[in-house]
This record gives structure tokens, sequence and C-alpha cells, in this order.
């Protein structure tokens, strides 16, 4: 790593930095170089400022972790933790002046356990690697974000994030049984526990998950695994509206279903993924709905779910004939944001969760929303789990329209609290949604929530300005 | 409610106490009569010492609890919320001279929802209330401790309760979504959400899931709810010994079967089965397994775990014809705590939870301390989950048995932390394990805990005495 001995012109505060830093870290471990520094200032998020890093640093093991972190406190430095920053909510970018921690060189999977039906892994590990590993043991890791080939586990912790699987699966939070974490001023806190189920003591483990690095650095983690289901099958419905999908959606949940998948793409999506992938979806539909099953019988219940949606008005129900089949159409909602990212300039994903009672009702305002800004927003949605993701298309050169597309993406949000929803379903609120954290949780919340904070980073120097 | 105006004298304290708490409480809601109030001094837990309080109240709306939490905050008298007190860690007992505060009349269910699947609910609704209220709507609150008969929703989310369903159905943490919760001081703290998922700030629901009513009292809780599934078949396998019985848990949690109940009772707590109910289940066998499936095809599921069965060993495999004889099964499972209860004089149930991998060499650690120590330890255990029940049996008018007694509780205790287990499963900490958390948690965990708990309760007038 010669980029990293090229060293930005150093002020005394700096150079003291560096160099006790590197009295326990070796040497490839601490860059420098501004170039590549500047490479580690971003997330994924739009709208998201970011600073410039003092210092990326990459350490391997626990006590270079806590190194630095006793560093950053005796020093009083800001630390970002990072994953792969495919995060969407500028939770990882840099401040600046602050060190970047980068937890991708602590990428082991330390155990998998098929009989305990656990995984014990570092930080760093990419969720794909982790999930192909516990397969080749008959088990499966849940959890999948849409980035699941990059994004790390500990990124995934820290967000606690969600994926297609989570309407029948859950959510990262719920596959965490027990973390190591290193505090700010460089102690080790253990958390949780390997077993099943236990009660000794507060639950600090789900109070790290989702809280963004701004209370700990997660060095462990032991995962819940699950058996390996069955290959999920998956059925296609569309609609001449959203709003019959999204009945179709309350039929199917009232029906007492369990499908492994639920997902929405509007007409907006669809169009955008055929252009970008000639996969040739219907484009005359307004809404393509699609379930899954991973169960013993999954054509049994695709007949029954398909039956629900065609009362609920689906125009046109076709079922895959097998895996192949099922995976295409996995793959075109999977391509939903990055195609509606191609087809317009720039783009911000929102992420508001509603009851899926409401689903229909957050559609339709997203429509009037739109329209009141002249704006394209293509929706889709975790349907089965209320979670839509607005996609506020705009061109970032023109300033009428950024703040027109900033104005609805607030306006999304608000419409969400108002139908009993979050602001957040899986991606967090990091810089991108902190004003409107205190809007969803109130004064009372914020209060409890920044004095939990102060317990575990008196000085401020975890993560700073985000969250709140 | 004339007991409740027949009075213990009063002293100044006490007097202004119970003036102030008249002012924002109907009369009836106000216990003082010294036999009354002494008859909610415990909970079910033996060895736990209780104090006499000064006041048991029993408000009815949330209104009625904050004027409760604003005069023992103003007078700076210490509250022990309760439940049923069905609990076993001595958690609801009260401290001398407290505000016992019952929240059993806060007990009505104000949603059901079957597209959203959830419930809301005060805390007093009983578990099997709102189980059979939900199966009405084709719904299923799982868990399901052995008093779900007389439990109450709020004591559950206070012990963070498990049961029989945990093995696939997990314990009540998973089913909180959010609470309401009065703070000491009398302020109301809404955490968490009514949608599927949420990440919008740190998760302080599951901060108050388990943590005994050391935190704060929770007033209303939004639970997720399942489709209720198919009616579950039992199977019950005979062993000639507990290693071999804990290998089949093994052989069938490692083939990926996910069964709805894997329980284990010994052959102690077989005989106390059968001597109170005269079941007839088989006293010459040294280990009885039972397993269950709620699937689409129970009957082929148990096929498979009892061909699993015999080939670790097993004497005997029945399964179950039907849901009566199920049910049946079932019932001999649930009584086992009572009929060791019966046959013994006196017991104390241990809650010790290993990685199921280990559950054998704790079983087996638990048949040496009985030996060592000349008592009779029943086990019968969740065996799916690795969650034991050592039921010390002993004399409690026998000094010298008493005394065996807790030590070889506390050895059973020591062997589960060797294990890498945890000294509670599902019972929790109260007063009979605090001197063993600290053990379980180390010292910068007890630290952060009680940093924790001291933002919420910053004068400790929360059940103090309790986990720490």
């Amino acid at each position: 790593m010669i980029m990293s001995r090229i060293e930005a012109p150093r002020d005394e505060v700096t150079g003291n930095l560096l160099d006790r830093l590197r009295d326990g870290l070796p040497a490839e471990a601490v860059l420098t170089d501004p170039d590549v520094t500047a490479s580690y200032a971003n997330d994924m998020a739009s709208f998201c400022a970011a600073g410039a890093p003092a210092v990326v640093v990459l350490p391997r093991t626990v006590e270079q972790v806590q190194h630095v972190m006793r560093t950053a406190t005796a020093l009083r430095v800001p630390v970002v933790p990072q994953g792969a920053r495919t995060g969407l909510s500028g939770a990882a970018n840099a401040s600046d002046g602050c060190i970047v921690l980068s937890l991708t060189k602590m990428d082991r999977i330390l155990e998998i356990n098929p009989v305990d039906r656990i995984a014990v892994v570092e930080p760093g590990v990419i969720n794909a690697t982790l999930s192909r590993a516990v397969n080749e043991h008959g088990l499966y890791y849940p959890p999948d974000p849409s980035s699941w080939e990059t994004c790390t586990i500990g990124g995934n912790i820290g967000t606690a994030s969600g994926g297609l699987c989570c309407v029948k699966y859950g959510v990262t939070a719920e596959y965490v049984l027990g973390l190591d974490v290193v505090l700010a001023d460089g102690r080790l806190l253990s958390t949780g526990r390997r077993t099943a189920k236990g009660v000794a003591g507060y639950d600090l483990t789900r109070l790290f998950v989702g809280s963004e690095g701004s209370l700990g650095i997660v060095v462990r983690a032991i995962l819940a695994l699950k058996p390996q289901p069955p290959q999920q099958l998956v059925l296609a419905a569309e609609f001449a509206s959203a709003a019959a999908a999204c009945e179709a959606v309350c039929r199917i949940m009232d029906g007492g279903h369990v499908p492994s998948l639920l997902e929405l793409m509007d007409r907006t999506t669809v169009k955008a993924v055929n252009e970008m992938t000639h996969m040739g979806l219907p484009e005359s539909t307004e809404a393509l709905l699609l379930a899954a099953f991973d169960t013993a019988d999954p054509a049994a219940d695709l007949a029954a779910v398909g039956a629900l949606c065609e009362a609920a008005g689906a125009t046109q129900v076709v079922p895959a004939d097998d895996a192949a089949e099922s995976e295409l159409l996995l793959q075109a909602r999977r391509l939903s944001l990055p195609a509606l990212e191609a087809t317009a300039g720039t783009t911000m994903i929102d992420d508001v969760c509603v009851p899926r009672s409401k689903l229909g009702e957050m559609i339709e305002g997203v429509e009037r929303i739109a329209e009141k800004y002249r704006l394209t927003i293509g929706v889709c949605a975790h349907a089965g789990d209320g979670n839509t993701h607005p996609v506020v298309c705009f061109d970032a050169q023109d300033p009428d329209e950024s703040r027109r597309a900033r104005e609805s993406f607030d306006e999304i949000m608000g419409l969400g609290l108002e139908l009993g929803g979050t602001i957040t379903g899986e991606h967090g609120v990091g810089i991108l949604k902190k004003e409107w954290l205190a809007r969803e949780i109130g004064p009372v919340g914020v209060e409890m929530q920044r004095a939990v904070k102060h317990v575990f980073d008196p000085l401020g120097i975890l993560n700073p300005g985000k969250l709140f």
C-alpha cells in the first residue's frame, strides 16, 4: 500500500493523531493520502453532506480497534465507523477531521454451528459470503438487502437492514443474538448470548442494532440461522391500479398466508426495469405484484394467492413454472432501484413503512405528491411489510427541480407518519432524516435516546451529527 | 371494596403518601389494609425476601399510572410494578414501604387487526384471554409460559417470558413492536411502531422488554401476531439415557427440522407427573422426549423425526394419533413443575439455558450435582432451545438440606455458564439470581447496564433491589 505513505500536509494535531494511531496499528492499516481518504467520505445517500477524514484506519483485530478508540478518546477525535458504504442515509459519511474506522478487513467467519444454528462472524464479512457459507451447511441467513453482494454484516447490524425476505423472516435485528462491542473509551463489552434464549439483564444487543455506529464499534457478532427452506416459487400478478394491488396484499395477509416475498412495482418502475434489462415485463399494467412461497408445496400456495389476486381485480396472474423463471422475476425486483437511477438524472430513495392496511392510501398519496411537485416518483415496495420505497427522480442541475424533489421527499415522510407509519422501515436515519426523527419519536423520545447515547459516548466522538 | 378502608396505623410519611395518591385515584384503587397489601408481597419464587408494601394501587388508566409515578417521584417512594405475580425470580416482590403498582385492572384488548397482524393491549390482559381472542380472528399469539392461563401480558413483557412454543416461535420479546411506558417521573414515552418494520432511532422497546419493571411502567403494548398454524401433532420418544435423548435433539436440529415443540422430561419428572395425574407415562424410561409439528403434513414430519430418535437410540417412539392424544402429552409436560412441586416438600426451579449442542453435558452435570448434594433434582427442559429447568426438591424445615439445595442451585448456574450458557433462559434475574448476573455479564456489562438504569430511573425508585 504505497498510497498510504503519500501523506497530506499535516498540522500538529493531525500529526499527533497519526503518530499515536501508528503506535498500535501496522503501517498499511493507516491511510492518509487525501485522494484515498476522500474516497471513504460517502455512503450511497443523496443530499447528505460529507467532510474530509483526517485518516482512514483498517484494523484487523479487536485489539487494534480498541487502540483506535483509546486514541480517539484521548485526543477527542470523532470516529466514523464504516462497512461497505452501501447505506442510503448518510450514516457512514465522514465528518471533517474524523477517523474513518473501516471494518472491512475484519472479514472472518469464525464459526458455523448447524446444531446450535448460529454463526459467529467479524463485522466485515460480506452478506453474500456468509449466506453462501451457511448454505453449505444446509442453513440460511435470511437478511438480504438489495446490496447483499457487497454490503457487510457489520453495516447490516449498524442499520438493522431489511430486504426482500422480511415479510416472512424479519430484519437483521431478529438474527443478532450477541455482540462484542468496543466502547468509545476502548473497553470491550460483550452483550447477549449464544443460546436460543436468554434474559440475563437488559437487552443491550438490540440497542446496538440499528444504532448506526453511534454507541460503539461492533467487532464480533453471534448470528442466528434458520434451516434452509425449499427453493421459492414466484407469481406475478398485474393490476389496473395500485389500489387493487394493495387490496390483494390485504387479502393475502388477512387470509393467513405466509409468503416468503410480497413485492410491488409500479408502472414507472416496471418501465425503468424494461429499459435497463429488456426483460419484457408488462408495461400496460399499473402495478405488478410479486408473491413467493418457499413452503413444501409452493404451487398450491401460489394458486391460493393467485385466486385472491384475481378476486382483488388482477388482470393477469402468471405463476412461474420453475426456479429459473422465479429467479428472473426476483431479478426484475432487485433491479428496480438501479433501473430507476439509470433512467433519472438523480434519485432520492425514500423508505417509509406504514401499517400494511394503509399501503393503498400511502401509494395513492405518493401519486398525489408526484403530481403536486411535477416530478416522476417511481414506487417499489416490500408490500407485505407496508414498506414503500418511493424513488424521487429529478435533475440535480436544476435548482428548482432539486428543491421540489427535497420537498416531495419530506412530504412523503409526513404522509407516512400521518398514516401511523415510520419515516424509515429499513434504511435508517443517518444524516438524511435526522430532522424527521424528532417528529416521529417526539420530545420525550429524543430526550431519552440522547441520554442513552450519552451513557455510551459521553464525549460525543462516535459518529457525531448522525441520528440526532 | 370495604377492605381498602380498613387502614394500617399510619405514620406521617405514609399518611402523606396515601393522601397524595388518593388525589388522583378513586378510593377503591388504593388498598391499605395490611392483610390485603401483604397478599401482594410475593411472586412465586422461592428463597426471595419480600417486604411489606405501604400501599397497593390498582389504576385503570394511563393518567392514573402517571399520577402514581409523579407521586412516587415527588416523595421518593419505591414502586414495585406487578402483573399476576406468577414470576419465578422474585422480580415482583414488594420492598418495605413501597407502592405496589398492580396493573391487573388495566386489562382491555384495545385492537386486533388481522391485516396488520397486530394486537394493541393494556398490560393486565391475561395471556390466555389474548390468545383466545386472536384465535377468533384466525390469528396466533405464540408466547405461552406455563402460567398462560393466569399470567398477564405486562408481566410477560417485564420478564420476556418464553414457553413451549419458543423453539419455533421465539419468546415474548419477538412479539413486542411498540410500547407506551410511564417513566419514573410520570412522563409518557412511546417506543417502537405498529408497522412490520422500522428503524427510527434506538430500539428502546427491546430495552424495556425483560427489564423487570426497573426502567418504567408499561401501560400499552403493540404486539405482533402470526396466522394460526394447523393443529400440532405430538410424538413421544423414550430413551434409556438422557444423553441419548439429547443426541436425538441434536440430530433433529442438525437435520433442519423445525418442530413447534421439543421438550424433555427425565425419569423423576415422569414419575411425579404419573403420581399426580395417573396418566401412565412410561416410568421405566430415563428420558421422555416430546416433539411436535404444526405443519401442513405433521405426520410426515413426525415420521422423519421418529426415525432420527430411533437412530439416536430411542427404545420406543409413539406418535399421537390425533389432536386429543397430542393434547394429553402436552398436558403431561405442562404439569411437570406442579407435579414435582407436589411430590417434594419444597422446590427451587432453575432456568439455565445452554447452546443446544451442550444439552447432554448440562443434564449429565445436573445428575452429578444431585448426587454430590444428596438431593433429588428433576429435570424438564425446552430441549430444542437448550433451556433446562432443573427442579431442586428439598425439605425447607431441614436447614442442612436447605443449604445443600441452595448450593446445588447455584452450582447448576455455574455449570451453565461454563458450558457457554446463561443463568436464565426465560424466568429472569429478579432477586433470585442477582448475584449471578454480574458473573454472566461481567464488570463492563454491569457498569453499562447500571448506567442505562440511571438514565430511566435517576432516583432509583423503580423496583429497587432487583437485577443488580
